[in-house]
């Protein structure tokens, strides 16, 4: 499992502050953590006006790189603020989001095909997020259409299935473990990635049912998840799914991990 | 879900001091707090020498029904003591456990047969756990075909597949489930059971491990378990599995759990 570490996002209301303030300590140190929590990449969302979002994108990415060599996931659908934030950036950086959005397809996929990135790419529409499964792989197809033609390679594709809360429909779990597993079969290069709160979205005990909801989706296929990788829960459950999925050779992550003491609430 | 409490069992120590010493108040107290927590059966086993266990097994039974009316699952090998236990419960107990071993073919199925009571029925036969899922299968066909000659129904049967600890073996977890699923598939009437807790003797963290290993369990088609009906991290994986799995209907049982404090740690 490659983990997208989610906590600097300027939707969030301390780091809207953060970036507000020109608050690069915050930043940093929320870039370190994330980083020694085992994150592959620092999603970095400025959140803000698109008049002003270049340059708070760039200031973002200048902390989290003077923090951590992490590579940093672009999160905006901003074309100038992604194309300013590429020349920031020290590594190769994943961009969070493609779809078959008109808006991303003409704006964010031509920057992914450029820039030979990595890329989320969302099942979803300018009609929103489709309800079946088959409209979903549907979206999907369209997309690889798209990215095959600009020579976007499979493999940078990190697909997001979209949850949709349980809240508001008991088989909302089917239907995304099912997803994964056609796209899983259908598509074997792509990556498969979402984040982990959608699910649980009007619940109560939020936290048992996200991390629930992240060990059948890796069972299903993801190999990616969009999350906090400080979250104690989310953490022990990725780590006793890897063990149980046989993706754990010799059960050294997991025991290096008790030894360093993940399994120990603080 | 179905859960068969645990709990009552004499190879524990504090519960073969409470036989040994004909506490009562203890094994009555262990009876109402799993029927409180959910248990649909509670297992009774007396763990003593084949000579005291019929009546030490008739001892666990009247202070188990002085608790609560939930049903027994008589838990032995020994003809003597089922025979008699039979006699002093007042609703149709399960039987743990049937297998392809001789003696329990010879001793146990006629019991299962006369009284029709469920059964447990283990995936072993005199050599033991079978290594490959095939083997099993093997094992459980046999056995089936003992069961079906006696007019026992296929769905009085809960059949565990019996998981080796992952410490020995990373694919053992994926042996485990791809075996439930077979099952699941061949045979579509009977249950499946297993206990919680082998899959990680040996590791660290063993909570983590059983928890994760319950949710990918029913995800294969696990329908029950012997388990702890009071242990919060057991209890809320299976409530949060149902959830996701479409085995709540309008969430209610989740709901309700929450609203009761069963994800309030104690």
């Amino acid at each position: 499992m490659k983990i997208i570490g989610e906590k600097i996002n300027g939707t969030r209301k301390r780091v809207a502050q953060a970036i507000q303030e020109r608050d690069g300590a915050f930043i940093q140190d929320l870039a370190r953590k994330q980083a020694e929590a085992g994150a592959d990449w620092l999603d970095a969302n400025a959140g803000t006006h698109p008049s002003r979002e270049p340059e708070d994108l760039i200031w973002l990415v200048e902390n989290i790189q003077a923090a951590t060599d992490k590579p940093i996931c672009l999160d905006s659908a901003n074309p100038k603020a992604l194309e300013v934030a590429i020349k920031a950036v020290k590594q190769t950086p994943m961009i969070n989001s493609i779809s078959a959005e008109p808006h991303r397809l003409e704006g964010v996929l031509p920057i992914v095909a450029a820039h030979k990135t990595p890329a989320i790419a969302l099942a979803m529409d300018e009609k929103g997020i489709p309800k079946t499964k088959e409209d979903r792989l549907n979206v999907i197809r369209r997309l690889l259409g798209e990215t095959r033609k600009l020579g976007i390679a499979d493999n940078q594709l990190y697909f997001d299935p979209l949850a949709m809360t349980i809240a508001t429909g008991t088989d909302n779990g089917l239907t995304f473990f099912s997803t994964i597993r056609s796209i899983r079969s259908e598509f074997p290069e792509v990556h498969i990635t979402c984040g982990l709160s959608n699910i649980s979205f009007g619940m109560p005990a939020r936290a048992h049912i996200n991390r629930v909801f992240l060990t059948l989706s890796m069972e299903a296929g993801l190999d990616s998840a969009i999350c906090d990788p400080m979250d104690h829960d989310i953490k022990t459950a990725m780590l006793a799914s890897e063990l149980l999925l046989n993706q754990d050779k010799h059960c050294l992550k997991f025991t290096r991990a008790f030894r360093a003491g993940a399994f120990t609430k603080v």
